[in-house]
């Protein structure tokens, strides 16, 4: 978790926002960001809350003039900074006084060697979990959502909103109170009420929506449409360009973290799928400025058994085809037609991974294991990430001599009801010495 | 939260174990600690799993050789040490190589600089939260609990235990798991099933006993004089003077990230009372050391209404009386006998400071105040803190014109049946533009 000190001290402050003077003045002040470009055609657009290329409708993701040159310097710097992901300002569409600003500083969690996980599995190259659970409010979205504030905030917008049905709802609902902002996240009606709670505790308006997630998309699409919506930065809809980089910063960390080495495997979840292209494109950023030296890496996909679509593409080598009812317990994970799939496939077939899936009992078991050996509590999806790994381990995909890195991106006090029927007391005894040697744990 | 880096980069390795070469080769190396001594009559006794004096069964506390004549060079090495409270293994009784051994590696929580919750408080001087939710396992517990663990290493001790009905028992097992240690952690029968859970999911024995929180208690004390508890570390007794020892480290963290500086005014929540007696002691440490310039500050001492034993006798000038049967939501405070609750009223007294309790009323409106202004969710004690602290500045015990820190001890998460009621949808309505126009939010 990021350290807040005091601004006056604050470690990044920096004369220039960005190396390259490439802006006007009246463009908002982004950092390294330059334009936003198609991921398709290639064409490139100012810097504000869009995400669709007018030419072709493809997807719009963030061109950056990068700090070339000075790897050692630039090394320095990041060591140099703050104990949150903007010591990695310099490669995020983000002013480079951020830190200064009101937010929730996510980012910069453990790395935990995992020893014990790594003597039960038989990895013998080093095993690592990387604990997300660590940011502000306990999952990953802390960071893309910090991101997204800068944004927001950069392009002069009041409301920062979202559709969710978890995590989501309370990183951006915590950023936005944090920075004064105000926020309005929408979720389908009839969540649990825990879910509940946690999305309407900051204070911001939570409207919950008469219909299916999917209902509340289609409204979200229309809302940024309409006026009613203007000023308005959906965190995954128009500000997901921005939104999206921030899952750079946990390949950076990693990388840190080994000592500005590159891991030879890693084990990521996939939802939409976005989380694993953009660690890829961060190791390749590393690689690129001479953060890390160059080698091969390899990696892996996760998925839960009951929401498989990119597994099963990836096993069939069919196209990725939507599931459309999702059964698992991993609910962060449920999502039926993930947009980046046809991109994950790519990258674990090009540095030789692989996507695999488990089922709900495998889940909940490796979510037990990582808890009774690291101390590690996680969510249902770190449990499908610890799942695959073993099983990728036993069918000689993923290699134990190699050194690897398993992504743990959220809280299991989030997903209690997932392990609540097997953590239960080994025993109930009366209040007595003999009770307790008849119960045969001494 | 702290970053866990791979231990050969672990910037705390030094030579030397202890500056003061105290202890003969057969006795356990716990850093600068070289004795335990009776807070009563002050007689010595060798380090070990012990926390009653034999001459007149007062408490015993740790006594040290703190490294003292270059504060300057101190700072230095502490701000070069890991992003933990490792940092501060110099003044703990800790081994010097302690980083590098398996613990979740707690501490170095954000220090929130809470410039809208000072607005809408009226705070002119600086206001800041202490968040303690930060930790790994989401309370403070786990920065006491990781010292029992080391000393529980250091004395042989193989088994890691408590009596719990909260925090503590997932801080235990979640340090044992971690460290390879057996935990068995002992709970009243018939707690809530989250409670249970989180108790439970780290693998370690979990037994519930049939009897109240007082039965358990006196079991435990039972287990501790048999054969059958030999080799068995209970955290909060017979390791007591260690894990207490923990409650420091807050106040060493407050001023380093306050730029060595003490803050005016500090307010605490108590339960048995040991958390705020231990902050006065690091934050007088840190003067002795010459780490902080000196200065006068005020300690305030927090309690819910419900179970306000110390909060009553300082407003009465009586002697502290237990309360039976304590009634609060916030029961990770509700400690009817608090052991320290003299002392408390002592420093609170000697300082400045003040004592006071609110109502659940109050502790939940603290609660939602500090996640609207902070994007910060507290757990009940949290509450407690913030609602004291808005009714001391009200009754001018608290001077809003001097810098104010406020203690968040656990998270949000832990407790979201407190807020269940209250943290509700804004509106339910149906998936168009016009319903969400006539809700009248946008
Ligand atoms: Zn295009
Ligand atoms: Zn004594």
């Amino acid at each position: 978790m990021a350290v807040q000190t005091v601004a006056s001290t604050s470690p990044t402050d920096s004369p220039a926002d960005s190396p390259a003077g490439s802006s006007g003045s009246a463009e908002p002040s982004l950092g390294a960001a330059v334009a936003l470009s198609c991921r398709e055609c290639g064409t490139r657009t100012a810097l504000g809350p869009h995400f669709v290329c007018l030419e072709c409708f493809g997807p719009l993701e963030v061109a950056y003039e990068l700090p070339a040159g000075d790897p050692a310097g630039l090394r320095e710097r990041i060591e140099a900074g703050p104990a949150s992901m903007w010591r990695y300002a310099p490669l995020l569409p983000v002013p480079a006084d951020v830190a200064a600003k009101p937010n929730l500083n996510p980012g910069f969690t453990p790395l935990v060697q995992a020893d014990r996980l790594a003597a039960e599995l038989g990895v013998t190259g080093g095993l690592y979990v990387k604990d997300d659970s660590g940011n502000p409010t306990h999952s990953f979205k802390d960071r893309p959502v910090a991101i997204a504030l800068e944004a927001a905030r950069a392009f002069g917008l009041t409301t920062l909103s979202c559709s969710s049905t978890g995590n989501l709802a309370g990183a951006v609902g915590a950023a936005a109170s944090r920075a004064g902002l105000r926020s309005c996240v929408f979720i389908p009606d009839g969540l649990e009420q825990s879910k509940v709670v946690m999305a309407a505790v900051y204070g911001g308006d939570l409207v919950a929506i008469d219909g299916t997630y999917d209902d509340v998309n289609r409204f979200c699409s229309e809302l940024i449409g309409d006026p009613l919506g203007e000023g308005w930065g959906f965190t995954n809809v128009n500000l997901r360009p921005f939104y999206a980089e921030g899952s750079k910063t946990l390949a950076y960390e990693i990388c840190e973290q080994l000592g500005w080495r590159l891991p030879d495997q890693i084990v990521i979840p996939v939802a939409s799928g976005c989380q694993l292209v953009k660690i890829d494109k961060g190791l390749r950023e590393l690689i690129a400025l001479g953060l890390v030296e160059e080698k091969p890496y390899r990696i892996f996909a996760a998925q839960a058994e009951g929401c498989a679509p990119v597994s099963r593409a990836f096993k069939d080598g069919s196209d990725v085809r939507p599931v459309k009812q999702p059964d698992t317990i991993a609910k962060s994970l449920a999502i039926g037609d993930p947009a980046d799939g046809p991109y994950v496939i790519d990258i674990c077939k090009r540095t030789g991974g692989a996507v695999d899936d488990v089922d709900d009992a495998q889940i909940v078991d490796s979510i037990r294991l990582l808890a009774r050996t690291e101390g590690v509590f996680a969510e249902t999806a770190g449990g499908v990430t610890l799942g695959v790994t073993r099983k990728l381990i036993a069918s000689g995909a993923l290699d134990p001599a190699l050194s690897t890195v398993v992504l743990n991106t959220g809280d299991g006090l989030k997903t209690l009801d997932a392990v609540a029927p097997t953590a239960r007391p080994s025993a109930v005894i009366a209040p007595s010495l003999a009770a307790f040697r008849d119960a045969g744990l001494a």
